[in-house]
């Protein structure tokens, strides 16, 4: 069973106010729980109905970390979602450190991507394409939002993130950096390097201006109709599968 | 100003229920306003702000629609939508009209599709990609949905939709099916038809087992790294992506 008090912190943690002052965020949904047990990631509490745990008794004996057994009721009136039936999990964030670049690798740089839906889908692709390390500038939506997180898939898990300005960054770090524009030479023919960066911009906005001098190669993604623009994560997407159909890797 | 009896009728629109009953749906946002009205929906009734009237003069003339003024404030009390400042049109539904496929074109086929953003991305992502005939089975989500008609980014004044039992349909006018799968030929390979049918499974359980038979090939999405899938949206954005690289059309 939740406590009362208990309750009412789980529900605080989905400001993110408090889970900055708190340094915890919400892992919710049985898929996401799972694939936080078998992550680095260290649990702070678990909340689990009987059909979770009996499910899943050898990883949770494997983890150590005490649980309290309770009701999907309790679970739908402590989560952000109509349909977390089965885990909960308060979980420690990670420290903001320093990723950089190492040689032969895509990298994903995200400048002030806003919808959580959007971020947590990026890096869902992201890790379907093999990309680790995503940089995102500090407007960009923050990571540990349960939205981002469920919309991951459990990639949160394996997500290696840095929020920095993305100007100073790309000033002291940069490699070859692709940027996705409406106009620039066509993805479809583009020989890509090895490695490099892919910058992604606003959903309305595109890339900031400041960022533009940064960038190496322009890339469009050919339209064959009327819409004006596609969604960020949808081109985000075309340009991972582009690269891997590229480099045949 | 919006009267209260129309405010109360507005937000009554927001449910399924009742959107059947009259035959009428919202759309929301200056964006999407803009777009229906340059399109051949019929909009019942049209709440604006001054600045979008100003702004939109001559094609509010052009279609010759009567409209409402009012406030940023009573629009944000009036849509689903938290941002929605300048526009909101109440607007007829077109007939549920059977879409036949005709030799050269590709068409979407999904089978139930639940999350109404994913439907509105994929109508987005088809729109860009130039297709225009999406076969829906009963279950995928509403079209009018507001959320589907906001995801969309006016693609929805394009899109031509047909709600159907996907079995039956394939059994009477199916052309060369392509099916999404998780595993399958891999996509960068294959050497696409002039003309054929995506089919896009449900977000969690894939395509329905009875809908297999009707599939002529199936297509996997090569994956480099630990997701254990992808977005349907994003799936079905690389599907049409690596359709028009392969057939470079």
């Amino acid at each position: 069973m939740i406590s009362k008090s208990k309750l009412k912190y789980i529900k605080s943690l989905q400001i993110k106010k408090i889970r900055k002052q708190e340094g915890l965020f919400l892992v919710e949904g049985a898929k996401s729980v799972v694939e936080l047990l078998t992550s680095d990631y260290l649990p702070d509490s678990l909340f689990l109905t009987r059909e979770f745990i009996d499910c899943y008794q050898s990883i949770l004996q494997e983890k150590g970390v005490p649980y309290t057994l309770c009701t999907e009721n309790e679970l739908n009136e402590a989560g952000s979602f109509v349909n977390n039936n089965a885990a909960l999990a308060i979980v420690s964030m990670k420290e903001n450190s320093l990723l950089l670049p190492s040689g032969d690798e895509y990298m994903l740089l995200l400048d002030d991507i806003k919808d959580p839906g959007n971020l947590g889908t990026m890096l869902r692709t992201a890790d379907w394409y093999g990309i680790e390390k995503v940089i995102c500038s500090e407007n960009t939506a923050e990571f540990y939002n349960p939205k981002v997180i469920s919309a991951t898939m459990g990639s949160f898990t394996r997500a290696k993130i840095y929020y920095c300005d993305l100007a100073e960054y790309l000033g002291a770090y940069k490699t070859h950096v692709y940027g996705a524009r409406l106009e620039g030479e066509n993805v479809h023919q583009v020989a890509f390097r090895k490695g490099g960066m892919l910058l992604i911009g606003n959903e309305s906005s595109g890339i900031h201006p400041r960022l533009l001098p940064f960038i190496d190669e322009h890339l469009r993604i050919p339209g064959f109709g009327k819409a004006e623009s596609l969604n960020a994560a949808i081109a985000t997407a075309i340009l991972c599968d582009n690269v891997r159909r590229n480099l045949n890797t």
